[in-house]
């Protein structure tokens, strides 16, 4: 059978459902193949930076392995920033490529590039392969290091020959399963101990915690430590768990300071955070003076980077806090100290503002509507006054912050978890970056609400200039758009709103009952400053004379 | 000063006018200068890759370098595709990006990313500048590298606290000036010679004849040789010149095919083409079989890749024409040989097909009208079918193929050139993946009128896949959707035709009156095949049992 055929089966086997990409010269191999094996969908998206992204938030929300396909040259190139996302975010994704023949390289074919060089430094493992029988046990090797370990992206380069050969295979190989990294007991046991004597102590949860949100809470109640999470980390714990203290850094909360500040605090359990800029104040030194530091995360680098942890616990997490609780319990923790966590929920005021807008939009949306949250000044809105009702909720990407993401970010909710309601809040700005994937939605029958904040400029980057220099250069200003003109154009639904009371169960649940993607378009300046925090203070900080 | 400001000085001493990019925390420090240094109009884009392939377009039509800027991380690596795109074009572009401060890499700061690697092999220089004192003579290294020799992109990832720091800056250094490569007196001696004692000869010129298509001429008109151009090169050379003989490669003439098929032509000059895929009809042998065959460029490494050469010259292609022409005078070259050349020029029939479509828009377009071409079916159609009345008029990115990239090369020829009209053509592929930069063309006024080759599918896959395998998946195709509705919501006048009718001078007149981007949307499915001659041959030739 050709190699590409074999590629598909195996990857058939391991569970792929859908290849995220454009079709092109390079690759037209691979998506004949498409044809026959009816098991995998490919979405053919708009621009291959959507792709690259659907792929990613896929990966997250299906816990598996997610493919991503696209041509030699800028196919390729249009993955980048999808793939430097990835690996930030540690998703397993196989990048596939298209390349020219092997005899053609240097010689300026067509759309030629070497894209394994592009790749190398943000993947685990990216080559290019030229020998068709290699083909196979390369894709093997990738998917079986993307998955292990800390997992992350992998790139493959396909020469278009390479792609159409004959291969013999009796046999396609296994697909790799994940080994599992095992704690070390001792440090485990060690850790159990400090927290018991400790005379008081708190939960700091990052999104590694995510998938392990109940043993953590075992743990939580058990010795009665409240929890504050990191922005990325919002939604892990709904608000309404007496223990939840809130979100600490980026646009975080004063509970979560209050807690963080208190010196009584002697045990801090770091849950799946590598301790960054937005999760920690930009590293606050106060986040763990005087304190014993318990780190649990499956990635050794997070270990002391920044601050020196006294019990670093390398393994997968949820085998970390399956360990803890029960040496916990061994050791009779039963601590009946009150819950000292203030409320983190908000009440909605009546103003046609941020904040309001997106709480009265949640009076409205199911309690188990998963967010995928863009990149914009209604990013910080979201982290600091959006009500978590269900685990696992907000998906937030503010590390490797790229606009336009959660617009892909909502397919990938969308297809991993067809029944959970998805609603995607983003901005006009990142409207501009990759909205014309509505009409994917639209072709896919998606239905996924986008609340698109327009504002007409990039607020963010006006409030945080402004907030720096006082001044802000007068092409920071955008002409208004009527996106909802724009959408019905497109023949997607779309509602535009002017004030809080537009906002109402009609208009959102019209919204929600539509086969296929729909658009709440808020136009509203908002010009108050965002609840952003430290961030412009540490722009501010350098260069000072 | 700042160090940022002194590389804004420095750019600007240099002629710099414009920087195209995107603001953002990491490069707010360079952003701000702006506001005070008036010379210098940021262009702010919807999409960096836009901005990329602008400063690309800019690059090549003022002749000088041009200036890109994007934020850390996502900003940068929306970059790639049309840094990528420079490489191969070998256009001067500076490509500078915000990083995160020194004292936090790796530490998980907001868009943290290390972008030097991801850029060092499609760029002549990739660097981070960790000291302010360095940065403007980093800056000042990489525009002499980017200039110099064979041009092409450079990269410099500036952390937020290098841009802050004062520098010391007595003197801001010179700009570089491109030292020219003078060619081998000796060689262009020899060539004359075989020149003017061959028989007969012709001409093969490439995009690399760009700027010295009247020293060509003179050569051509004093040998009487005919003169082919790659589809890369379509535009050099005005139809109605009697000695061009059309397009060679890629959707080329038969009257191209037919001068390179006769055996009588026993000398072959090759002007600025690398003889690549497109531009020798996949490496066709008989291009310069039996043939004393002699290569002009500035590129050393065109020479005897494919094809064997018997004298190559190195260096700058209008010094080469400049000393190769004098030598020939001196030789007394005056051949009378009559043109053999056939007309290439086309007559439109009356039919809603591609070809007549895009004739019928020349009738009532300036004869010196640029045609920014985009990456798609439409391709084919124009090099294969339109008129070139006018010298380099037609800009024709090919190589590395991106859709989208015409859409941007539009505000690169028109910043560069403001007095000269500008047509893009793209199709709806292409607009969906940077469309929204219509809306940038408003805000900045550009009177660009973009037609958009409507067919609601990628056509160049459909029907290259199509041709290759006899099926295409029903993935391939999209629905439909009107442009000019979508056009009309964002404030662009735009017309749709469904007719040959439709199109005529009044609507062309009106589109190209008015102060602002316009559209001319072309509802056309077209299920001709297009001309696009030997490329699925070559597809298709890999991977035979």
């Amino acid at each position: 059978m050709k190699a590409v055929r074999a590629v598909l089966h195996f990857l058939k086997r391991g569970g792929v459902k859908y290849i995220f990409g454009i079709p092109a010269g390079s690759v037209n191999a691979f998506f004949d193949e498409l044809y026959d094996m009816k098991e995998l969908t490919p979405i053919i998206v708009k621009h291959e930076g959507a792709a690259s992204y659907m792929a990613s938030s896929y990966a997250k929300y299906s816990n598996q392995l997610s493919v991503c396909i696209a041509s030699s040259g800028p196919g390729a190139t249009n993955l980048i920033s999808g793939c430097a996302n990835a690996m930030r975010e540690q998703l397993p994704v196989l990048f596939l490529t298209g390349a020219v023949p092997v005899s053609t390289v240097g010689m300026n074919a067509s759309q030629e590039l070497n894209a394994e060089p592009i790749f190398r430094s943000i993947t685990k493992y990216s080559v290019t392969v030229n020998d068709s029988k290699k083909l196979l046990t390369e894709v093997a090797k990738a998917v079986e290091i993307a998955i292990s370990g800390v997992p992350g992206p992998v790139h493959i380069a396909m020469p278009i020959d390479v792609q159409l050969q004959q291969v013999d295979l009796a046999t396609i190989p296994p697909y790799p399963i994940r080994t599992p990294i095992y704690p070390d007991m001792m440090a485990i046991k060690q850790a159990a101990i400090a927290m018991v004597s400790g005379k008081s102590g708190f939960i700091f949860a990052g999104q590694g915690a995510r998938g392990s949100t109940s043993l953590m809470l075992e743990i939580a109640e058990l010795l009665q430590w409240p929890i504050v999470v990191t922005p990325q980390g919002k939604g892990l714990i709904p608000d309404n768990h007496p223990l939840y203290a809130g979100v600490y850094g980026f646009a975080g909360h004063e509970s979560a300071s209050n807690l963080v500040n208190d010196a009584e605090r002697k045990v801090m359990l770091i849950v799946g955070s590598s301790l960054g800029e937005t999760a920690t104040n930009n590293w606050n030194e106060n986040l763990t003076k005087g304190r014993v530091v318990i780190q649990l995360d499956y990635d050794s680098t997070v270990f002391s980077r920044k601050y020196s942890v006294d019990i670093p616990i390398h393994g997968d997490i949820d085998l970390s806090l399956l360990h803890l609780h029960e040496y916990l319990k061994d050791l009779g923790a039963k601590q009946d100290r009150e819950a000292t966590a203030e409320k983190s929920s908000y009440q909605s005021s009546k103003e046609f503002i941020s904040q309001d807008v997106l709480l009265k939009l949640q009076d409205f949306l199911p309690e188990t509507t998963r967010y995928a949250i863009d990149v914009g000044e209604f990013m910080a809105y979201v982290v600091h006054y959006m009500n978590v009702k269900d685990v696992d909720t907000f998906d937030i990407n503010i590390h490797f912050g790229a606009m336009g993401q959660g617009i892909a970010a909502a397919f990938g909710s969308m297809l991993a978890e067809p029944d959970r309601p998805v609603v995607c809040i983003t901005g006009d700005g990142c409207f501009f970056m990759h909205g014309m994937e509505m009409l994917t939605a639209k072709e896919y029958n998606l239905p996924i609400l986008f609340v698109v904040m327009n504002n007409a400029r990039l607020g963010m980057v006006y409030h945080g200039h402004s907030l720096q220099y006082n001044r802000s250069h007068p092409r920071f200003e955008q002409q208004a758009v009527n996106i909802t003109a724009m959408s019905q154009a497109l023949g997607i639904p779309s509602v535009r709103v002017e004030s809080l009371d537009d906002i109402n169960k009609y208009v959102i649940n019209h919204l929600m009952n539509v086969d296929g993607p729909t658009i709440l378009e808020v136009s509203l300046v908002d010009e108050n400053t965002p609840p952003m925090g430290e961030r412009v203070k540490f722009l501010s900080s350098f260069g000072k004379v």
